[in-house]
């Protein structure tokens, strides 16, 4: 499709085109587009693509499930100059695939040995407050933000989670469990993280309820305040925005750390969340923690995760113990490994510049921007290139998320972070092979 | 204290002094007293007793924290013949330590080695219903249920999760989650599993509510009923008793396998529960399966996961794939290591039979008798020999658990399982040092 076809007309058959394709995609694939949070909408979750799990094609000329299941675990070729083989994207969730390269190239170092007879008791330490934290967890968790810069860690007590998503809830149960008959409001400002509010909302907890955007909550009664800095979806960082009597705060710190943002001071917050998912890309693992001031809050988390689950999986916390450790040496002894912050922060760097670029070229969508500040830890200025792209779609689209799928690319729609559905939400840690498909694609669109 | 000490006036000021010892005792560990499930009471979930948490001396006199986390973690010595050096036995939870010498003997074949690189994703088979389960442990728990022969697992779901806890939960959720505005019942007969009830209250959810013993049900509307068998905490095997229209059963088989009671059948329900845990003593990978006929139910179960934790670690289930094909390996390829089961059996055979010869010559306790029945696994008549014993304190002890305690044993009191404190749970499956500690301590026991 040539310049030629940009008159008026012409765009207009396009559009008609577009939505036609759209509305064979959405009957073919069954798609909800029912946005309340019903019982039924939770079930798109954490994959808002029901899709990704069904072997059925998005539409009866493109791939099979075989393509989807290969574009979503094993793809490793690289497109550039390659024709397009119409396979589906899934920019959806954010697996953060984009470090396996990093760790295959770091090689048997990373790698941990566990034997049989080795971790068998559901304690790791009885003499801890949370009893289920593997000590050398523990040990290199305060080690690695000592060297990153990005959070205080004096004083505090550390809850090891299934994930941030199971440390979410307990916090959630920590700040809500001593209250009154009432379940308490939780807030967060738009555009929030999409899946925070069906994490509120499954259990029909009489301990909270989602109430939704910070910026409007103006009730005279306590409320808790979820933070997201770095912000998912649209990368900016955040403070709180309520501000009143009786507010007690969740600060969720999955993309703080200085391969996303600049690290300028160390955050010292009541409840801090961190996940190894964002940090170092091993979502397999579900290890994620919480740096939490208060003892009582801290053992009121601990006993939610006993209650949810008794305990995390010591075998991801002896890992995750040895990963941590290999990015802590890796800046410590430079000589090992490649600096994993460095090389994390070029890769996503080419990634963000490739992405601006097209974006400019085509027109179709726009991207934030970040102002650039001073990394401690990088000791230069930059900008936040966040995990997430929060692309716009300009003009005439509406619907960006329908827009992009006629083109085989799966994301998360606006709507589902309380915004427009002229807002996506697209994952910039798949692997390269995915990426680089994602940007032909995009450089070849029209309108 | 010989016979002659079993004059009336005598036992009268025995009685007292076991009184004021159980006071100290309780006046030092600030025990609660509490029988209500208040949100403090859920502080006493996994763990009854706060002191396995807590740096303080249970008695003035007596050990110390550390004597306490080496009782729990790593105390080894046998005491046969030994001084009783005061320490306390924490038999409260069902820690299933014994069968480290099993997988200590089985040696390197067991250890797994991973990658930095591997299982780095959130998806494990994106095109299976549960996709955060890892296809190899997915087939070795099929083939382990097919050697063992306890479990029908034709045309059914495996969902994994992060323990049967987790699984539990997420089978409340699919149960209810698609009914009425009402919060659907939950039932089971007394004694019921302590947690259980705790696990089904701490949320306050509106979707399901905890009504207690089955045996009294008689409400006209839907429930939820949950089947343990054999049983925790008196080790029986159980049936439903409700049996009215509108049902839902939830079959917990932590404890269906041939260590611990006669492989009869192959379960055939709608949802079966297993957990690594109690099956090769694993607890601290967090590993249980369900087994599901129903794709709606299993798809919800699926869904509960992914919004309580967003799967389950890769890293554990890798490992646990290894420890249930070399289960299965000791069965089918017996020249390479002792059976499991069979070498697990006799342990736990020595352990009941110790301690009915003690129980019958104390005249203090008694336990609960089991039938005996053919078990196809072991090719004989044998009777259940349960994971716990139930201890019924007779004559005067109206407290076992403060009586116990008082002889630096932690134990957990029938109240916690709905019924009197005069029974308690022991668990079978410490370390050798602590049970014969144990059985020491209960010969010389005179009330």
């Amino acid at each position: 499709m040539g310049k030629g076809l940009e008159g008026w007309s012409v765009r207009h058959l396009l559009i008609v085109s577009v939505a036609l394709n759209v509305w064979l995609v959405l009957k073919v694939s069954n798609y909800d587009k029912d946005t309340n949070f019903t019982t039924e909408k939770i079930f798109n979750g954490f994959c808002a693509h029901e899709e990704f799990h069904k072997q059925v094609p998005l539409s009866s000329s493109s791939s099979s499930s075989s393509s989807m299941a290969a574009a979503a675990v094993g793809e490793k070729k690289s497109v550039h100059d390659e024709a397009d083989d119409g396979r589906i994207i899934n920019f959806d969730h954010g697996d953060p695939t984009i470090y396996e390269k990093y760790w295959q190239e770091a090689g048997d170092k990373t790698s941990v040995f566990i034997s049989g007879w080795q971790s068998m008791s559901y304690f790791s330490d009885v003499k801890n407050l949370c009893w289920f934290l593997e000590p050398e967890f523990g040990k290199e968790v305060i080690r690695l933000h000592n060297i990153v810069g990005n959070a205080a860690t004096d004083d505090r007590h550390i809850v090891v989670g299934t994930g941030s998503t199971q440390l979410f809830q307990a916090a959630l149960y920590a700040l809500s469990a001593t209250g009154g008959t009432e379940p308490i409001s939780v807030v967060s400002s738009t555009p929030y993280y999409s899946f925070y509010r069906q994490v509120v909302e499954y259990m029909k907890s009489g301990l909270y309820k989602w109430v939704g955007d910070a910026s409007t909550f103006d009730k005279d009664e306590p409320y808790i305040e979820l933070i997201t800095s770095p912000n998912n979806p649209d990368g900016l960082m955040r403070q709180p925005v309520v501000n009143r009597s009786g507010g007690m705060l969740i600060h969720d710190f999955a993309y703080y750390w200085p391969q996303y943002t600049p690290i300028t001071s160390a955050a010292d917050h009541d409840i801090m969340l961190f996940t190894v998912s964002k940090t170092t890309g091993h979502a397999g693992m579900r290890i994620g923690w919480a740096l939490v001031k208060d003892e009582a809050v801290a053992k009121r988390m601990t006993k939610f995760i006993e209650l949810n689950s008794i305990g995390v999986s010591k075998d991801s916390q002896i890992r995750a113990a040895k990963i941590l450790q290999t990015v802590s040496d890796s800046r410590e002894h430079a000589g090992d490994s490649k600096d994993f912050f460095e090389t994390s922060y070029h890769h996503i760097e080419r990634r963000w510049k490739q992405l601006r670029e097209v974006v400019g070229k085509t027109g179709i969508f726009s991207t934030p921007e970040f102002p650039p500040a001073f990394c401690n830890y990088m000791s230069r200025l930059f900008s936040t290139q966040p995990a997430f792209a929060w692309l716009k779609c300009e003009g005439e689209i509406e619907n960006c998320e329908d827009f992009l799928r006629s083109h085989k690319i799966l994301t998360r729609s606006g709507k589902h972070f309380g915004m427009s559905p002229k807002y996506v939400r697209i994952s910039m840690l798949d692997r390269d092979s995915n990426y680089d498909l994602f940007i032909k694609r995009l450089s070849e669109m029209r309108t």
